[in-house]
């Protein structure tokens, strides 16, 4: 997906939030701004919002020298998730159908993200569990219940850290044997790398690999290319979050993207409002399946 | 007021919605915006955010070659005020204390401009009406009421379209002979000029004046030396809305700020939280007051 100008703002808002949270002064700030300004002012908009987001957090980590802002508070939304787990497991378990509302928390818990620049409590969390099954929903859970019987192999593709532990409780529903868990190269906003996984223990139940990049997405070409390989010869592929949607959405491949809709460029994506839980079978798939049909 | 690293992402939303109000294609909305990122990588932050709007709304101007893109939206803004003109009115008059009412209307009105880029509708209005007296206010009422009495010659520096129409239900209340209306010196935004004026019946009533600037603030000496004589040489100046408070705050003067708090560095500057109606003495005015006492 290509950004829009749209999106511009709301860059700069996340550049702003980085450089407040690497704790730097407010010239160091400043200067960060007007990088990032002119980056912004000559760049290509062939490219997708996460890759003008890996340029723009590569400039405040060059400027800062603080490799990961996000650390402290990426420990705090894991913690508070994780205190969430055995009521997570619960509901699943209760539901009467589990995997659909182990889909719609792992949507839900994509929602997190919104605490990481206030005092995410756990009441905060636990308010988005409990909306968990009032929330707009939109996809197709029995072709997700059918790809997942199907595939022998499943790559499951992490977003942020704390969501990751929502992440957890879908993974352990559809079974460990089969899934890699995949989470970023290295340390970009809050999302999700082998330092969360640990965490929230799932290292100890699937096998993790990261894909070797700093982009709040997945730029294949940007990534390893053991990750490259793995994501061809991989008969599922679950991606969560946007990020990992606008880098994507059209590439070909047996992806399902679960999220939620945040901004008014996904809406009018996946003609969805925002706030909506979206499972959504690739386009390029459903392109090519529609061709051979 | 100097210009905030915060004030960026707003400036540069500001200008998509201008950009998408001049109803021209992408590829300019574009070039806007390019032209926007790199004023701004260079900008000053010795000044206050409405120079850079003025300089920002001038390249929408010049690349769009619309001299008003908010012009129907205004008429309707005033309409639609208009259309509650009597209600206001009936508020002031039935009031336990007329003053108190129509300054908390005149502040609340400046509210309007959250329907600008949306579909206004009176009953969006009517709810702002009817919310007044419940919104949180700061200020000193008793203070104001008796500037007013002492007060021979008063200017109104306006601020919105819509609003305007909640200026003149407040002008009518502190008596019409000692006030001169003053408007911006052209179009930006959705601010009022002449027209406006005109529209909301004010022009009739009071001495309606220009400032000779088209920035959404006063900046005084952007402004004709008419006005500047005018501001000079006036007993009592109140001053509408964000726009004029950050580009008035520092002035020396006896001016009333009669706003609603709409960002966080106004939140911090008047100690007020985001969406208090707030009446303020200048700051200048009150340490020269200090300083003489």
């Amino acid at each position: 997906m290509i950004t829009s100008i749209e999106c511009i703002p709301c860059l700069l808002r996340q550049t702003l939030d980085a450089a407040r949270m690497a704790e730097v002064d407010q010239e160091i700030q400043a200067s960060i701004m007007r990088k990032v300004l002119a980056l912004l002012s000559e760049m290509d908009l062939f490219q997708s919002p996460p890759e003008l987001a890996q340029k723009i957090h590569r400039i405040i980590r060059d400027t800062t020298g603080v490799v990961d802002p996000y650390d402290e508070i990426k420990h705090k939304l894991n913690k508070t998730a994780m205190d969430l787990y055995p009521e997570l497991t619960r509901m699943v378990q209760t539901a009467a159908d589990p995997l659909t509302m182990a889909v719609r928390l792992a949507i839900a818990g994509n929602a997190i993200d919104m605490g990481v620049n206030g005092q995410l409590q756990t009441e905060d969390v636990l308010k988005i569990v409990e909306g968990v099954v009032e929330e707009p929903f939109f996809g197709n859970v029995e072709n997700f219940r059918s790809a997942l019987k199907q595939a022998k192999s499943i790559l499951y593709l992490a977003d942020n850290s704390g969501e990751i532990v929502f992440d957890r409780v879908l993974i352990e529903h559809i079974s460990l044997d089969r899934v890699t868990l995949v989470v970023r190269g290295g340390p970009v906003i809050n999302d999700a790398t082998r330092v969360d996984a640990q965490e929230v223990g799932l290292d100890k139940l699937v096998e993790v690999i990261d894909n070797g990049s700093d982009a709040p997405g997945t730029i294949l070409k940007d990534c390893s290319i053991e990750f490259q390989n793995r994501f061809h010869n991989t008969d599922l592929i679950i991606s969560k979050g946007q990020g990992n949607f606008e880098t994507l959405n059209d590439v070909p491949g047996n992806v399902y993207f679960l999220f939620k809709t945040k901004c008014a460029l996904i809406r009018d994506h996946t003609q969805q409002p925002v706030g909506t839980q979206v499972l959504l079978q690739t386009q390029a798939k459903l392109a090519e399946t529609i061709s051979y049909a």
